[in-house]
């Protein structure tokens, strides 16, 4: 059945409610950011050890560096600075599947093998390519899945999922990056696997906003362009 | 001069680095998602009382039920949902210059007017329509508005730039809606009035993994859909 | 190998060059927009038999009235009309797996079934579900799809790509529609099946500037707001 | 008033039409996607030489090399190949005030100083900066300009818009650059300004899918990538 429902947030003269609690009195001053992301996705509060955690997933996701969503929002406020939100959301649209979409497939695996409990060694057999494993420049380990994994344990969150990503790695002898570790502790959250790429999207919106005021005080896009349309076309050019 | 620089962040094997601090050792675990942003705006982590208010700030433009933008999101989910990141992209694509715009044209017009000493009168005899009040049906007042400034009393920076926006209201008789209160108080922050519309889009995109998420589960977009499409085409078919 | 290298076009003070013809003097007044994306795709003009097919083939994709990304395009317009660019850009986010995607899959796999010598019995046994099938409304044909293998047989392209593909809907007993005659008529044509969604995707970006024509002249996006808010929160208001 | 009504299109089981005419019978076949375009925004279908004209202008604009806009749409393909849609949404985002938008600028700014009886000397000095003016690479001439106004010259649609826009060049001693030939063509064409930054977008478009397919087959992205990652942390690296 497809019905036009909405339990997320409504309004009236005096009111302003988001999944059942007054916005103004109960969550403004009381959740922080991340806090109303978890509230967003479950419809109830974080407790303290689950706030500690999700915050430090979304926040490990926000800034890289000058990744390509970085570039091309950048590349796109060069053309369009009055509308900032469009930078953001062209530097959003390549969270796909080669970079942050990784994080949807490990949580999907990892779920999906706890359930049917099959163990790293037939994950590995059956998959040619496992979601969440594999860094080109941090190895032998991701100095953020360690750190992710250490929160979950001082939360009481480093269960069977996490266990189960850290055997597929040995198994593979491959890096458990980022995306697999936030995978893991998404499942150990009780997060839907659906719901886990969004983490990456929300928190690399941060990181696009902190990206574009940079570029509007210390420009990069026009070098960027007129260097690589140089060396693109040299060849055309003799 | 335009260089190719950026001092958001850089990774060597070992280690990730964002504006200077160690992630993994020094921010993971430690800020939570609104104090990234900040530090990702400043450079600088929050003390206790900025992490309140500025989270709180953003926090208040996560969710408001289902706007253009969230109707935007869930109707290109429906198209492509393997790209989740695309549908948040549509829906940030028209925080523009009618819904969220207006925080940035609140910001900048408060930062100006104490920069060179206008007061409400002047403001209002210059320009004809002012950024931030009046609100369709929040009316007297914007709940969110009297508690964000509450939350600027409690911590210390409910100051002249809030006082003008409260000043040009009651000039104009029109409610300070919650664009005009976060401007205010981003100016309040010290905050640069061109990050100021990026903290709307940063809280929609949590938002919006909100609403697609509900999407997936109990999704609306197809009814809207048909029933737009039917209603939109009545005349032509008789 | 990845090197920054591209074909496509280059500049000098005095000449602009698109993959290797002269822009102005050998390019404008002499290709269609349709030519001119053949030519950005294949490197050579279309003959006036491929003139006449691959214009057809974009051309009915450009308008399917009030569509999902029809309705994005307008949303997002609403909200910031001062980036109409963004609002297209909306409206495109969604032209994936669902819609305008299955292009892609019929020309995909009618090439490798051709290459491997499938036919459609075989398909049908190894696909359980084949791209490009079935419409919701047309029934039982799309007029679309008749006209152009009518308009393929003219020119001479209507050839074991369209068969197969006509012959896998009589094996499902499904209705071969737009999408899955566009996808056969790209395989004809020599296509690159990877270029297949793109020609959707143009296409739709003309419709698209249409919709939001409309939409500064008789809008309604702000009525399809308020409705469908009302009714989705309406079981809250109680 | 807001209702909810579009002319553009609709369908029923046997038919689907297009502003009245039908799609199978009528369009395909028989307009190529230009004219598709100006059916689209006007309502008629296009003389032979409006025709010829408007599709000119659209092809002028479909591809420029290297720009700012396909290196945003590669870097988005790189992270997402499999939505190649959101990769041209994303290199559409940034056709705003600074590259394309200047269309709108120009075709406005004309379309209202013939109306109201202004001439060039008025214009500048009314107007410290005039849209459609001035390139970077292209001088003393843009040769797309000068094609463009002998297409308009041979089908008869030179008159006292361009000669308007030729005299405000002369008078600013700057190169009229092909947005402002197009702005100015479209005035004479009748064209809403509205629609005007739209025909780039659409142009565009095509020219992005043609990036992107030479991308999947000769890819930059990566190499972009670390190129510039490397150059923009070079500083904090010592």
């Amino acid at each position: 059945m497809n019905t036009i429902r909405s339990e997320l947030g409504w309004s009236t003269r005096e009111r302003i409610t988001v999944r059942g609690k007054d916005l103004p009195g109960e969550i403004l001053g009381t959740l922080n950011l991340g806090d109303m992301a978890w509230f967003e996705l479950t419809g109830t509060a974080p407790n303290e050890k689950q706030s500690r955690l999700f915050n430090a997933m979304a926040v490990a996701l926000v800034e890289h560096g000058v990744t390509p969503s970085a570039l091309a929002a950048r590349l796109t406020y060069l053309g369009a600075p009055e509308a900032m939100q469009a930078a953001v959301a062209a530097g959003l649209c390549g969270l796909g599947s080669v970079f942050v979409g990784s994080m949807e497939g490990a949580a999907k695996l990892l779920f999906e093998a706890v359930r049917d409990g099959k163990d790293a060694k037939t994950l590995v057999s059956q998959h040619k390519r496992i979601p969440g494993l594999g860094h080109p420049l941090h190895k032998p380990v991701d100095p953020r899945s360690v750190r992710l994994f250490a929160i979950g344990r001082e939360t009481g969150y480093y269960g069977k999922y996490c266990e189960l990503m850290e055997a597929i790695g040995k198994e593979k002898n491959l890096v458990v990056n980022a995306t697999g570790a936030i995978g893991a502790l998404a499942c150990e959250l009780g997060l839907d696997w659906r719901a886990v790429r969004g983490i990456g999207v929300m928190a690399r919106a941060v990181g696009l906003v902190g990206h574009l005021l940079e570029e509007s005080r210390q420009p990069m896009a026009e070098a960027v362009w007129h260097k690589v349309e140089a060396e693109a076309s040299q060849h055309l050019r003799k």
